[in-house]
């Protein structure tokens, strides 16, 4: 066949295998959708990047689906263990941010939203202090505003998972620009992520905050 | 003053400033450092990259200095709470893991080593996988063996910090290939520090050893 | 006329020229394959980076053409000597491989093809080890994988082609950081090929793998 | 001769040129100097980019210079009018803000100092803001704080130009990280001059502080 | 909601929020608009980045905005304080700087435009000479003559924000080359937004034209 | 109004002002090639870049227009002085030396072209020495051959310019790869265009052209 | 222990591993080569990248190693099967050149050596054909000369693997430049390594020649 | 031997063969030089890129060489035939232009100096412009300037060769800004030389001269 699905992946690393649908047609993706669900029923399945063929084909299958933006969950989601924080600097970093925030709760973790705290106006970063410090962990997503990792990270001792997005023009370069910014930050405890990548953010904070102590 | 030591960062962030010598003369370290000893007199203090005058004048006056290549820490360990694997992929990176794993320490983590275990010869990692699943969370250092983190990130669930090095030549680019490489894992958990910053890791991954259930 | 077809190239390197239909016009790729056909009638003749309208005008011409995606292939294929393992990390890498193996078998060698086995699960490539083992030589395509040919040259003593593609997103950058991975590799035996360059692959392997002792 | 001194550009901009020592020897450099001297005795003469022998020379001639780091002065300083902020995010970016600082004085404004401010410890930023907004411009320098500028720039209504420096490691690339964040700031008034260029930061907002309205 | 509009930033630094309308709908540019001219009903607002959507959007609830390209302004102008001129190098660049002279305008200063007055034509810039003097400071608008800010900034005193354009193709690098070019001017007083950055330009040239002497 | 066409450029440089299309609408471009056609009615006036709706425009104006791909001239060709041979690697390579030939033919100089001269059969460029011998400069247009001027240079003592093209893929980076390649040349003699610059080499050949002794 | 030595690599790969001295402490180096020629006694132990005083303490522990420039080889040379053919651009070339020889003879083939055929004088790559054609395997070493594999691959039919130098100046960038030309080459049958990767060039090769029919 | 001279050159170009001396020993430059002066005796042999050392020894050898900075010349200089200017913007590009005009010499055509004619001083370009006029080709080398070339190449119709130097700090990249400024210039006539490639600007220029009608 054209897949040989990572089914083992759920014992091997105590997380189900997902799709990735960019450069899958929507029948590939429901057929590894199928392997998956058999694979591991009692947790949710993951789609990424469903264009929306993709995501028509899935809803036709699994009706019950759940979809945000190009992110799809079949499968009920898991009682929430421990609290994400997810972070945005601008509106239009929102679907980076609906990426991550789907995968935290798929993968069993909590989630609070904190959008639009740009560090033009940095009164909307310390006004959302109380909730910052709160979370066990937060996904700070930002495009044109790579500085705000930065400031959450010196606000508080969460621990910050950078994403930085393609948003911008110019010298963002596709979102080098933040992507260096990121890597550069002075604030200690932060860490980075690839451009765009809401998925990996997400993975990686629910299993922080599942583990995490209350 | 040519500083403005920010003795506020305990009491914000949970953990005191630390002290990042290159670029600061011997004589400014030992100041920043006194202010910081006196501010936070319970917790270790933290001194990275500094130079053999740097080391030396930090001894002179700190004779119980303890000095990991170019990481000095002044003031008793805490308590280790969770443990941090740091693996490293060659013995060319073992610095950077030095550095990594001194201030996981410092930050009250502790700290399990796992050495030379490079791609090229996998059973060194699989052999390495109790120890791998073991730990609360992984620091994965290397420069010439950017697959390291995947491959790690693929073999067990323990949320992996990959560090890229900048030992290597040619297309290496300075620790680039490294840094790209890990950016773009296929295996979910793993998140990037940047080139060489064994510090960042150790302070993230200490954040989260401590707060971990066991 | 537009084109000075390299008539020569079989004399002189002992395989035909052949048709790269990027930025050509469907009756220029004819054209061309004419003047290959009658040059070279004992030996296939192909035509890679086909759209849709070059593989319509080249079928027409030709009816018994062997298409696989925009790879065509206009001529009896050779008997197969040697053997060439063509191994994807992900599904989204098939195309790459595609050209490669079709590449492989035009210029006269065996193709057996190992699909999807990121590195992310590995007991899928350590189950492939016989397979690997047993080729002449090996082609590894993968985008977001890049430390897939890390991993098989370190595995097996099999000489390794990897391809990087142009497969992923964010700081991929187009499969620049698959090629820079691969190039660092610290499996000895590991050689590269530009990004989405099956049909190098193919040619240089194929050769090698005719040319072994069995 | 080897140098052809642009000793209309006082007439022609209203401010006199400057040597650039890099790449000059200490003799070419006092020729020069004593050329600018006999133009515009007026107005006093710098000389940027100086090594020790430079220094030595220019003293040797002028014993009246005044040195700062690498940057030399000779003449009377003009009265100060308008008032320029030099802020720093760390102290291994004081030679940078020193050229800039001397530089400002030199071409008639005052200056201001706001050192070690970094975003890290938000509110060092905080407690400056009254110094931020009593100055006609700002000059903010930062390395590993590429976020420096968008802060200050959201914080008050003072222009800003950020100086980025190639204080880093890594990813910073010699400045190149801090150049392109501070391009994107989100911020609007933040306009940027090239990596370590405190004397072409210092020109530019000297001629605008002297011009306003106080 | 989606947004956090930033309405308190006109106290904090004397110039209201703007709408950056890439990648938001019209609805929700309609949205933040309609909070910002409740919040500072006596200042104009302005959107950059509109498509046709957004401007149709925008002019059906506000049918008395002003539309100059992409750019649109809901209210009343200010009162003109100061001048600021704005040069292009070709033709175009226009957008870039219309850009730069609507926000001028909103943002309560004057502008003066000097168009086409690249450097292979010398004699052009010579003869804008007197308007070049005039002005409070210049916007250099450039994409493939990245040369003309150092040739304005050498002719004449005035402060200087250049602006480099994605105008070009090959080595233009999407604005790149002009970009470091500009950066690495030689004539002292010259600073750099980002690419096609008009805007950026126009609130930094207003903020200095409005409260310079006359 | 919106450009300020270089007339004089005819006097200062013996050549006159072209218009170039992109980034222009039809009417401008017809506007300002009448005031070219008025300026200098005896020489040629040449249009580069033009997309379909701008050769029709011109020609409609000027059905005399002589129409070369995306190249339009307008006015009677002068006689030819001096001999440009115009070289191709590929048959992709066309358009680019289309320009450039046309080019060379409206600034007064003769064309000979030589195609499809790619290095991977080398015969083909040795067979052309005699006509690559007999012009007076050659231009060499290359992308996926970016060794071509190399060869060219060491074969013959005929200056060369050589323009790399965007032909390519994959770590072509957009014409990159061809033009690094070039301008490391070793063979003397090899000076360099902008990447696709078809009518800048065409002016600098036909300068030096017109100029030879024959 | 500070590394872990990969002793199963020559039952598991046919090769036995090698030591990269870079990095390495003299007493490291010769305290792993020590472990290597205990595993493999009947095989040459290689080390890689050694500075004079690994050299010489190698030489002190093994009077009998063998040193090639930064090379050596401690044990006796196997009986060559199949031809390596090493071929250099420039006489800079050489010392990666000679790497590759070392280590092609070690991994068990035969060398034979072509020196400074630069493409800028064709002819002595031309007469350098019979030698080319007569080798399983050609290594074409080359920094300012990028393009020579491309010549040297449509010249003949033996494999070629290209090895790009940090030989050149100026927009070499390293050795990018001959990197990226060797990627692009239009010559089928080029595969690429790391920029001065003498070594991996020589494994690949000897491998490859070892297994060919003669 | 190390070397293969390419004593055919001087038949096959027209001119002879140089030494580029960079990475040679002294030795191997003298017994390089040997063989060039005896296939061309009636031709000055040229030596590029010279240390000290070498300097040293070819003096030791020919007494009568003429050494200009790193290059140097064994041989009479030949009558000189057609005009190069040779133009420098700041004092710090002199070295790339006396490789230049000394290449140019030594390949037979005369030279005239234009130095110092910064872009941030006009009225010298201005000043020029007789000499720049009178020249059949000219040189024009900057590295902070990288505008000169536009505006030499916009005031006189002489073709230019431009040579990008690394001169300059921060963004200038080691001399990418020059080179990509250069590569965009909007005038016409503009062709382009690797950084500091004074030897390849010489060699062209030279043998364009030597042609000129006059
Ligand atoms: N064309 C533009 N380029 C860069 N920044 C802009 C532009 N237009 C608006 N902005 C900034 O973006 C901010 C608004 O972003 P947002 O909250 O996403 O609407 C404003 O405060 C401006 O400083
Ligand atoms: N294809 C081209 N590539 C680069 N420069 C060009 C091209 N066509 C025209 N030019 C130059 O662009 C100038 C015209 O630009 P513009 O004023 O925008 O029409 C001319 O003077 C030419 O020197
Ligand atoms: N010059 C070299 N360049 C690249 N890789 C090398 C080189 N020399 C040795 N190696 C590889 O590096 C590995 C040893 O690395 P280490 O464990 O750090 O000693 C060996 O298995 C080789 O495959
Ligand atoms: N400074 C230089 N920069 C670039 N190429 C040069 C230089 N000097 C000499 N060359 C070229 O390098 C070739 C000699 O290289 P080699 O065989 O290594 O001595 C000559 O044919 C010249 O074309
Ligand atoms: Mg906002
Ligand atoms: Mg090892
Ligand atoms: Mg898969
Ligand atoms: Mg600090
Ligand atoms: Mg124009
Ligand atoms: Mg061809
Ligand atoms: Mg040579
Ligand atoms: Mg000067």
């Amino acid at each position: 066949g054209f897949a040989r699905v990572d089914t083992d992946r759920l014992p091997r690393t105590g997380d189900p295998e997902v799709v990735y649908a960019a450069g899958k047609t929507p029948d590939e993706v429901v057929a590894i959708l199928g392997t998956l669900r058999d694979a591991a029923p009692d947790r949710p399945s993951l789609v990424t990047r469903a264009d929306p063929a993709t995501v028509a084909a899935v809803r036709l299958r699994w009706p019950e689906a759940q979809v945000e933006g190009t992110t799809v969950v079949v499968g009920d989601l898991p009682q929430a263990r421990g609290l994400v924080g997810v972070v945005t600097a601008g509106t239009s970093d929102s679907p980076v941010a609906a990426e991550a925030a789907t995968t935290v709760r798929a993968f069993g973790a909590g989630v609070v939203r904190v959008t639009d705290v740009g560090v033009a106006g940095l009164h909307r970063v310390l006004d959302a202090r109380p909730v910052l410090q709160d979370a066990d962990i937060l996904i700070v997503v930002a495009g044109m505003e790579g500085a705000l990792p930065s400031v959450v990270g010196g606000l508080v001792g969460t621990p910050v998972v950078a994403v930085p997005t393609s948003v911008g023009y110019g010298a963002s370069f596709g979102g080098l620009a933040a992507l260096l910014g990121m890597l550069n930050s002075c604030a200690a405890g932060v860490v980075v992520c690839n451009i765009d990548n809401g998925f990996g953010a997400g993975v990686f904070a629910a299993r922080i905050a599942r583990g995490m102590q209350r």
